[in-house]
């Protein structure tokens, strides 16, 4: 069997950082082929992407990426707990993917273990230590936190940077799943994820990000490989970028349309947050404000902005909760190499969830699973209503994603139809 | 018994030939009292209000009506027979008023009667005509005007005019009504109602409003009584106007969350409109682009603005067709003086519906409804769904409405809860 190195990556945009991690991984694992999970339009930051999805596959793809998947949206907007069943769900029903490596601040991948085994088997020792620290009135992952160093005799600073977060995210994942898949870490290196101070080539994408909000595209050129800048500047170019969430303000007048009850059924919308949307959208018109508004210590800005789009989405609770009980349900390949063409037919075999390479054709895909099911006997593991529901999201997401375009004539729906990048 | 005179207004805004049209009603019918019906925040061209209802009903009271009522939305925003029906509902059931006046380009009660006579009770004779035009593919409107004067045996110019046309749904819905207001006409004098020319002095509410859209609003001054100017300049000046139609362009994000059958379920969506919208809202970002797309031509811009209207304020076929039926359920008062205050007692005494005065009290008024239905025997002609249902879509469509002001500090919702305005 050859090794697959699979990565989880939003390229929100492609810089250096991530080439280096990129690289790295590859030098790390020395694999056969390389498979990235990636976030579609809209990132894990409650945030509509700066370019589409199309377009930041095409840069992984130039460089050195075989294959790219979509993560389905209603995990890419999930808090890192829902966004790693989402992303390690894609690489783990492959098939073929034999190694992961993220990012890590400690670069101590046997602790992040230990905290992972820990929260999954959730012992009585740490049941008591997180209560008690919720009652101090500590966000959910605050709490958590503490109480893991409480239990584990740490210093609370070992568990404070967002990789090391997500990278637990990930190992309780593959337990999960119950995946043969080994993870690996390496040291990020470069800015920190939220430092949104522009730092020449090591600047992080928020920065980047910031940079061309402000105007500064040419100078946030910098941080990026060529093959990046150059894509992110014909996109520009042709109207379809940059997207900013600023352009998502609308919401405020959807918001004004729902009863406080009609928002208890979205997903994440508990501990009286139902309300504070409810009351903030008639306080203010101001996204911004908005969040300001809604904001409370146990309300983080990502997990409001992830709020957001789920009631944009209509991704009811009962949906999600299923879809972080069975995992995603499809393949989408945004797009692929020559080697990647090779890898999608391993995949083709070993995965246990049907691939869509056009998105046209999501339908019978779907009756050709279950044909395959009852014809060749081939044990395919999808939910046929979950599959239509994550999917068809995917599809809103898009349609609402080009309605933000700078500019007007470019606003068509349907993105998704179009072919699969390949080089 | 007084007499009182009624009007049906959208003052958007005020100009000369509303004054000259309300002086001259004055003189003909002689009131004691003048009350007028007035859209609220959308008027029947199916666009937002250049300024909301409140000033535009302190500018009515300032030029000499006595009480001002809010057109419940869902009438407001309907073509000629809703509009007419909700309206003419309004001045009925105050049980008080004696004459309406409505401008009219033929000048011809009796022949608008006659009409309107032939439309309510209609003949074989007729419907065979209207089958044959609606046959050769004209519109609805344009079906049933052709056929009305092959029945009447007239030139089809004598029946070409809006306000005509209009006049006829008045008296329409009086017999519908059974109503004993009598009904007149004054000729209508200045500019067309759909000429976007400015006139000077004489412009229509149309052109006033296309020359504030362009930035000329000091120039469009010349065609406002003074009043009107100074009330428009101060909501301009707190950023509360000029609210244009182009602001609802996110409605195409709303659409494109929507399936077909989602739009079949709104009034007014048949014919096909519902595939059109559906479609068009894929097709394009740019709102006057969607209006494009979708027109055809049995569907005018107007009826498809006021579709638009009819899906973002969520009106199903079901509930406006009960309000055609039963007509307004509530007098919502937006303003009065020293008169109306007498007014309004002699209304709470006679009307059919209750009277809201202050909004936040809208579901006690209810409660009273049906406390005196039971204990006072009062007989009350009330549907207590329809009234919620009605009222609240007022209140959303406020709650949209300052959405769309231009200064984003100002997009506070709840403006109903105001005390109606009292000069």
């Amino acid at each position: 069997m050859p090794k697959v190195l699979g990565l989880v990556v939003e390229y929100n945009p492609f810089h250096y950082g991530h080439l280096h991690h990129l690289n790295e991984s590859i030098r790390l694992v020395n694999p056969d082929y390389v498979v990235a999970v990636m976030s579609g339009n809209f990132c894990q930051r409650g945030e509509p992407a700066i370019v589409n999805k199309f377009a930041r596959a095409k840069i992984a793809l130039m460089h050195g990426v075989d294959v790219v998947f979509e993560l389905p949206t209603i995990y890419a907007v999930q808090d890192a707990g829902g966004f790693a069943l989402g992303s390690v769900g894609i690489l783990h029903k492959t098939g073929v993917v034999t190694d992961i490596v993220f990012g890590s601040e400690s670069g101590d991948i046997d602790f992040l273990k230990r905290v992972a085994h820990l929260l999954t088997y959730q012992t009585p020792e740490f049941e008591v230590a997180f209560k008690k620290q919720l009652k101090l009135g500590y966000s959910y992952p605050n709490a958590r936190k503490y109480a893991l160093m409480d239990v584990l005799d740490k210093d609370v600073n070992k568990l404070s940077k967002s990789n090391d977060i997500l990278g637990i995210e990930y190992i309780k994942a593959l337990i999960r799943y119950n995946s043969n898949i080994t993870p690996h870490v390496i040291n990020r290196i470069g800015a920190d994820y939220n430092d949104e101070t522009f730092r020449g080539k090591f600047s992080s994408a928020s920065a980047i990000r910031k940079a061309i909000k402000e105007g500064l595209f040419e100078t946030s050129k910098e941080a990026m490989p060529k093959f990046t800048y150059e894509v992110i500047h014909e996109e520009f170019q042709a109207g379809r970028g940059p997207v900013f969430w600023e352009n998502l303000e609308f919401v405020i007048a959807l918001f004004r349309k729902l009863k406080r009850e009609d928002f208890e059924k979205i997903y994440s919308f508990n501990e009286g947050l139902d309300l504070r949307f409810y009351e903030s959208a008639r306080e203010t018109g101001d996204l911004q404000q908005f969040v300001e508004l809604v904001k409370a210590k146990r309300f983080t800005y990502s997990r409001i902005r992830r709020a957001i789009l789920h009631v944009l989405f209509e991704m009811d609770k009962e949906h999600v909760e299923k879809s972080n009980e069975l995992g995603p349900q499809y393949l989408r390949v945004l797009g692929f190499n020559e080697k990647g063409r090779e890898l999608l037919k391993m995949i083709k075999k070993n995965s246990s969830i049907p691939i869509i390479s056009t998105a046209s054709l999501y339908k019978q895909v779907l009756e050709g699973v279950e044909k395959d099911i009852t014809e060749e006997k081939r044990l395919w593991d999808v939910d046929s209503e979950l599959y239509l529901w994550q999917f068809e999201k995917d599809l809103l997401a898009s349609d609402i994603y080009t309605f933000l375009y700078p500019n007007k004539s470019t606003r068509t729906a349907g993105m998704d139809f179009e072919q699969p990048v390949r080089i």
